[in-house]
């Protein structure tokens, strides 16, 4: 490991800094209270790092007031770890509860922060659900009459958007382990391995490299080219002509890298190294087009003009998006295509990610990991090489 | 590799007999459709399997019609890997869509499966949450506003807690790989490293010895005895007397293991020895009690009444469960708890976890996995030792 390793955790002052952003939102809105119920929401605001929330048993909660600190009202198990954070005021039960799993506690905590006719904020709106059962969100309001019930899905998504400078050196620290692990696959990885193997060969790497966990690693391969990028890894064994695909979300300290990176196993035919070609010029384009200002929309065009004459017409299908947000999440607001028109800021970490289809069920896939600056973007990963890297068939 | 490992998947068989046991209860119930947002339910019924699930930007829904099979409505990245499954009518969309991201798909198709007034099966109970947008839920409803939505959780719940043979061999895999791994520690840790350390070094043997992924590892060290077994490892290097605890849940093909070992660093303690032997002979009162037949509360008595009367009544603090279902997701229903009066039925697949407070903030929690049967339960982990096994401090 590096010796310049970013720490972990976060010191205090910037989850001050958060809430501070976070209540002049809210003041703006005229909300008196955020409800928040997911890991990602609640650890933007208190630092609170635990796999524990793989588990669906017990709801947890976080009250954000207008004024003062956020209150966590949350299953005793976790009280000793969310006592190490920041937070102060931390409610328990013993949960899971048949009658009542924390809604008394919470209901009490939003009429403190709202009064009896406040307005709180839930979010409501794309990308986000709420962590609590639904029975229980109608035993909430009806215990809370007086209360409005806002949707504070912009609030959140604003405030998450912009990385701060320790949240994206978490994300750099991310993308330079993923890049070590990648790296070494040509000596980890080749012809006759099964994906099955090659998969775990890479995990194990990312994890020496000084992955925390490697949550997310899809891929694939085929002769020539890949029809499907979401599923697990089969058993059948790698050999002459494939093209693989490992696309790979790491994590260090409760942040994500994502990005993936293509091999030919064997010198690659020309039209393989055509549609790597078009894809890396794609990120090009992507690369000079990124930076504060610019809509995401700007960007979809710059880099689906390079990709968009290469593609198989034949091959049909829509183009979905060519990236995306990147942070506590493996995919988060805004995306890059023709219809959003968020406008970068810097501080936003995106994900580059053109493709294009190369014939029916063939396509090729590239992606880098950015942080938008005034000027041209800072990049995460190390630049995958112009050409595509091989495999040994040996 | 064992060369016994089970297959991966499941014959259309399995998920023909799943989705007659659905109708059989949705009829009972009096409903015409099921509609499921997260991603072990729509596996349960369809054997779709991706990490894709980790990104919260989709919405992906199954409706499950009172007879016929199940109408997947999903995001168009996923009609190849859902196209492989034995689900046929698969309709998607280009997602995310920033208008309409499904729910003109899902209306109809709820509406072919319900009619206009009929009933539509939702999980609203404990344990679960909705995986959609709360305002596309409000617009889903209005679009419907012939349906009635009636609350599912206990058709899931009855449904998901009684494991085939394929589901519990997955079960007994994960828990064997975990098994190999544990027995590695000795020779991969010991007084010196740090947490983090320990933690990286299980991971890579969990990998090494068959893991899929390594998607739960909590735990900790301390002298004596560790007071939180939910946080990340710190960086803090284990040392003669200290108690460490692992406790992971790692995945084959979609299941989880989900239990813990404790090792001494160095000779222990006679109260470490005692409090080790205590939650181990909870756990011998807990596989002797657990058959069909039992409550979940007797369970929990059963095992309770070991260690009460040694846990410190200084150390304060209520006993939470002491287990809980295990199978596709780390922590299922029923619970092992005083309040639970479910009846075990063969095919639960369940944790025994006995714990106890051995002095403030320390505690010694043991655990191992069992499939209920008519008689003993079946062990799906190696039994642990009975005297706590000692890592080097050389």
């Amino acid at each position: 490991m590096a010796d310049d390793r970013p720490p972990r955790g976060f010191p205090a002052a910037e989850f001050e800094s958060r809430l501070a952003r976070a209540q002049a939102l809210m003041d703006a809105q005229g909300l008196d209270a955020l409800l928040l119920t997911t890991e990602p929401d609640i650890r933007w605001f208190t630092g609170f790092l635990t796999q524990f929330w793989l588990s669906p048993t017990r709801p947890w909660f976080l009250v954000v007031p207008a004024t003062g600190k956020p209150v966590a009202v949350i299953p005793g198990i976790g009280s000793e770890a969310m006592g190490r954070t920041w937070i102060e005021d931390i409610r328990t039960w013993s949960s899971p509860h048949p009658g009542d799993d924390g809604l008394t506690l919470l209901a009490d905590a939003l009429r403190e922060a709202a009064g009896e006719g406040g307005a709180v904020g839930l979010q409501m709106g794309p990308e986000t659900h709420l962590r609590m059962p639904l029975r229980d969100l109608e035993r909430l309001r009806a215990a809370l009459p007086g209360l409005s019930w806002e949707d504070a899905s912009g609030v959140m998504r604003r405030l998450r958007q912009v990385k701060s400078k320790a949240e994206i050196a978490k994300i750099a620290e991310a993308c330079r382990i993923a890049c070590d692990a990648f790296d070494r696959l040509p000596e980890i990885a080749g012809a006759g391995m099964t994906e099955v193997e090659v998969f775990r060969a890479f995990k194990i790497a990312c994890l020496q490299a000084g992955a925390d966990d490697v949550d997310y690693l899809v891929g694939g391969a085929g002769p020539g080219g890949y029809g499907d990028i979401i599923s697990p890894p089969s058993e059948r064994r790698l050999q002459a002509g494939d093209v693989l695909i490992l696309d790979v979300g790491l994590v260090f300290d409760g942040y994500y890298c994502d990005f993936d990176r293509n091999f030919s196993v064997g010198p690659p035919s020309d039209p393989v190294k055509r549609a790597y070609e078009a894809v890396w010029l794609a990120t090009e384009a992507g690369l000079a087009a990124a930076r504060a200002g610019v809509t995401c929309a700007d960007l979809f065009r710059a880099m689906n003009a390079v990709t968009a004459p290469l593609a198989d017409p034949s091959a049909g299908g829509a183009v979905g998006r060519l990236g995306h947000g990147l942070g506590m999440v493996l995919t988060e607001f805004p995306s890059i295509a023709d219809w959003d028109d968020t406008v970068l800021e810097p501080g936003y970490v995106m994900t580059l990610e053109p493709g294009m289809a190369t014939a029916p069920g063939k396509m090729m896939v590239h992606e880098e990991n950015v942080a938008i600056t005034q000027e041209a973007p800072r990049l995460l990963t190390r630049r995958a090489d112009r050409e595509i890297p091989v495999l040994s068939t040996s």
